[in-house]
């Protein structure tokens, strides 16, 4: 990982993924969260989303994969994550999670990352805020 | 799904699983976080944790299915989650995720729940809280 | 779980999914049942189903969950299940596992159900009883 | 697979599998039979079991791995299954489960099978029978 002091306000990095329906219904196996708005078709036609969709939780999941793989990368501490869900995510879509540094907190050496989550053609679905921090070098 | 009108505050659902390390790798993979405090041993002995430990968000994947399993369940809309991540969780830890309805307004029938993940010893993994909201009868 | 003695002849539960081409090729890898009329579309396109199609013990796991989390619910103790499969579910068919309750046997502790799952097309796919037994309280 | 003319009562074909924590995990993701009993270690101490253990209907997938690759082989319209269930397999027991002819019915081209799931120290997990039907050569 990128030393404390060698991030900057503004650094940003993203991770994209088309969301299959094997990722939902595995994610749903391994959350235990089988609502039928993820599972099934049937009742999901009758829903204000006209199918089934993802967890809107899976999106967070993406934004952990930035946090905890590229910036700030291994070694992060995740302290928290605020997550407003704003569409759903079906089926075969693209979907990129972007977080950009927006704040650092040098005495605690804490950052905070807007943190984004956004379909291919533009439609925002999750807007937040996570902060991190890391550990002095060598721990 | 309880109507919004029988939901009363103090409400409380709770989902309570074992956490494996096939739950942390199969988490990694359909979430891309492949950060190696969750899949690599090695690295993982040398860090603050001294050894492989869940995702965060997975945790919040048990508060999910709280809510779109048992309360409210199946119908909720998901509108945000607030995550505070206070201890981390080793494999084969038994954690529970309980959410309890704290505020009701009715005009936008929406519900604020707190939502917590605790493990079997009594330590806090996840604070936080939710909000979401209920269709009309019929929607 | 609710008690034997809340447990009423003519109590049902259901459990709805979706069965989609993952489920089968998990299933498939867990059991090992790598039969090509599941995993190989070539193959199966030649067979009578002229396409591939779910295990028919797949519905049989619907069945458990049915059991194992709604009626009777956890403490059920599985003792017996006779399965007839009717017809063959193809990937992205919607599938409901009804649980029945037909007799009591208060001895025992024991109950028999009938143990359907059903397309949402309202064809049959498989039909037979389950017999299962409860725990005294505390047990 | 074999041609129904070459089968012979007698004829038995095995599959075996150490039962892992991540197959009962998986297991319980695809079929969502989420029973404490198979994902909560906790609940499942308190048991009769003492501990976590593997979904009886795995067992049957392990039958049905025989029938469908091996015993008749692919190709086998399964028709029917009775399972008793009369031992819990915990996490990491060794598994065989046999298929053995025991009646031809020529005129329906139909096997009866002995069908049973035994744990590597004798102790005999699932009892029961299959019935499967051989389609005609070139179908």
């Amino acid at each position: 990982m990128p030393a404390y002091e060698d991030i900057r306000i503004g650094d940003s990095a993203s991770f994209t993924k088309t969301v299959s329906e094997s990722d939902v219904y595995t994610f749903a196996g391994v959350t235990g969260d089988l609502n039928p708005a993820h599972i099934d078709e049937e009742y999901a036609k009758g829903t204000l989303f006209k199918g089934r969709i993802a967890h809107g939780v899976l999106g967070a999941g993406f934004i952990s994969a930035v946090l905890g793989t590229k910036l700030p990368g291994p070694g992060t501490i995740y302290l928290s994550q605020e997550l407003k869900f704003k569409a759903p995510v079906r089926f075969g879509e693209t979907v990129t999670a972007t977080c950009k540094v927006i704040e650092k907190v040098d005495a605690k050496r804490r950052l905070t990352l807007e943190t984004k989550v956004v379909k291919h053609d533009g439609t925002t679905v999750i807007e937040g805020m996570a902060v991190v921090m890391l550990p002095e070098k060598g721990q």
